[in-house]
């Protein structure tokens, strides 16, 4: 018999992850090139061409107990001093070796730092729509996340009500930019913002508040938009990064912690995160992964790539009818249910061969993500299918 | 500040990892020939050579989307497929791709089936001396670790104790097969036993007990000694493995589990651990590392490297007196403490430059273990300095 909390999850197992396999199963029935599978977050671009080099270089030049070996649990320290400086040169930041702890992925991350901060019953607090995994994360060391509702007219984060949910119980605050499911960008004015009230509800509840920054998707911005590096603008800020989506290796399970000298009890934060690290079963960032990524730090994936389907995608779609934020970073486009329940939508897709995720996965009901991280081919063999749901569902006369 | 329960992880940190660190700093000081570091499972054996072979023709033969891309959480189906086949071939099994979910080595796999058994008070049980972390790993799940003493003259289970401590809240055993810190091998008697005990315990209880497999070491075994395959003992057994220690790929973090069909539960217990692998921030076992172990399944490391350590290691200490059993597997010695206390047996070994780890990270105190995974010059320059110590302790004269 498994556990009560895991009986909730296999009832109610992600849909997501769902809508993948479905598309996998669809693949076979119909011909991959028949399916327009828009549920994953997985990217269509290929990684640079210098990561497999890199990964060759070292596997010829170094040696291969060291490579494929135990490091410090917090990773190799060329590799977190390499990612320091990037930084460093690229946000204006000072940090050093001892302010980053190769993850395994972003998600790794989250974990490790959840795991280091909160006692049962800490509140966590996360601006709907949010990656759904952000409750099971929270709910792993048995936090509880609180959610703030969705502005959806412009998807930034509600401030008044966040100001209102924050309690004396309030441990952290996770925000996701550019986001995830909506593609919107917070700006620099809305991070002030938000710094300032949680510095005075922090000082008014004299507790500490932790910043959580989930930024896989820092690289992905269009329009020459700026994202934020958020421990300027906050002290008790901590950074989580992947490069699954900067360097397209999400199977890799390979990113970092940013832990600033400046956070509230700095040193035991850093030595517990690392021992999170272990205890968690990670022990360490798969080994070889680490030395490949530093050689790469200045690598950019093919943002022209994602912008080209972006615009193709929901200019597309704003011509059939639907509703949609033109999203300015990330792979994501948010768009609005035609029908209240967005499942009958999602049905009504599947019928097509589209594949969508529901907005309810994202505390977000009444509407349904697509990720464009696809082949710029696959959206223009779906876009007839597109057209004809619109027409199905009198969007489109 | 950080949760409770990380407060007493970086009061009590690991001691086997402090050692590690300790050794890099004396490096630095004394030079790396200098400093016999005795601390860490770290093979010196190198990786087969077919590995990195392996990886590079994956990256240059097949899509790096799909090498470096997600997959289904319980990774690659081939992959899945291929080692199914190889335990079917060399312990006459009948596993299949829905039997084995890729996990982040060994200790994430154990994560990954304890979250998706236990409930919060669950007890599992564990033979001292066991691998410390296993306290750790069960606690994240706020199930609670029994131990069941040593026997220290043969360092088998101690079954009449097991036995005793088995209750109705007893949800799962964890054994280590060849064992972590003694380099004891369980017998197929022991095993037997060992089951029927189990068996007939879950039915005067009326409860399913989980009998957790953890066998990094299981190709490590020296004079033809046979490792039983538990899954043909005790229909309840999970499998945890690792491929750090079979093909020295500890920094990979590269390992499965089996979950065999005739587990109670199967389908629910298969379902929670693909999802617990995920909501833990794994996701996924690391992306191209699947793919290369998966093409090297009958590559075998070095025993007869680890075989003359032993040797050379064993003989040598017994000739100055140090008390230990003889190992038949792993690549550890646990050496009784000529100290009452083991840890001013450690600190005058230290100032011989000698790194070991103290018993009393295995819940064995009064013994230390050594990790014999070095050069064997290592052994051979570390001699005299055994052989001073045992003097200066009055084991030599």
């Amino acid at each position: 018999m498994i556990s009560n909390k895991m009986v909730g999850f296999v009832n109610n197992n992600s849909a997501i992850r769902a809508m993948f396999e479905e598309g996998k199963r669809l693949a076979k029935i119909h011909g991959a090139e028949n399916v327009y599978d828009f549920s994953l977050g997985n990217p269509n671009v290929a990684a640079p061409m210098k990561l497999d080099a890199a990964i060759k270089e070292i596997l010829d030049t170094e040696e291969t107990t060291f490579v494929h070996g135990y490091m410090s649990n917090a990773g190799y320290e060329d590799v977190r001093e390499a990612i320091a400086n990037s930084l460093n040169k690229r946000f204006d930041t000072n940090f050093g070796v001892n302010n980053i702890i190769m993850t395994v992925g972003a998600a790794g991350g989250l974990n490790v730092i959840l795991k280091t901060l909160l006692n049962p019953g800490d509140e966590v607090l996360a601006f709907a729509p949010y990656f759904v995994e952000y409750r099971a994360y929270v709910g792993n060391y048995d936090g509880i996340l609180i959610e703030v509702a969705p502005d959806t007219t412009t998807f930034q984060p509600n401030l008044v009500e966040f100001e209102k949910k924050i309690t004396a119980k309030t441990k952290a605050v996770i925000i996701n930019n550019p986001n995830n499911p909506t593609g919107v960008v917070y700006s620099e004015e809305t991070i002030k913002k938000l710094a300032t009230i949680l510095e005075e509800k922090a000082k008014e509840f004299g507790t500490e508040i932790y910043l959580i920054s989930d930024e896989p998707y820092r690289e992905l911005a269009y329009d020459g938009v700026e994202v934020p590096y958020l421990t300027k603008y906050y002290k008790n800020t901590i950074v989580g990064y992947s490069f699954s989506k900067s360097l397209s290796l999400p199977g890799e399970r390979i990113g970092y912690l940013v832990i600033p000298n400046e956070v509230d009890d700095y040193s035991q934060v850093f030595a517990a995160a690392s021992i999170a690290n272990r205890i968690l079963g990670f022990v360490n960032a798969p080994s070889l992964m680490q030395r490949a990524v530093a050689k790469v730090l200045d690598e950019k994936t093919d943002v022209e790539y994602y912008n080209r389907n972006r615009e193709l995608l929901y200019n597309s779609l704003a011509s059939y009818g639907f509703e949609c934020i033109k999203p300015q970073g990330a792979f994501y486009l948010f768009v609005k249910s035609p029908t209240a329940d967005e499942k009958i939508f999602l049905e009504k897709a599947k019928e097509f061969n589209i594949l969508m995720v529901p907005g309810s996965s994202f505390a977000c009901p009444g509407y349904v993500r697509l990720a464009y991280c696809v082949a710029y081919e696959t959206i223009e063999r779906a876009l007839p299918a597109f057209e004809k749901l619109a027409i199905e569902l009198g969007l489109k006369k």
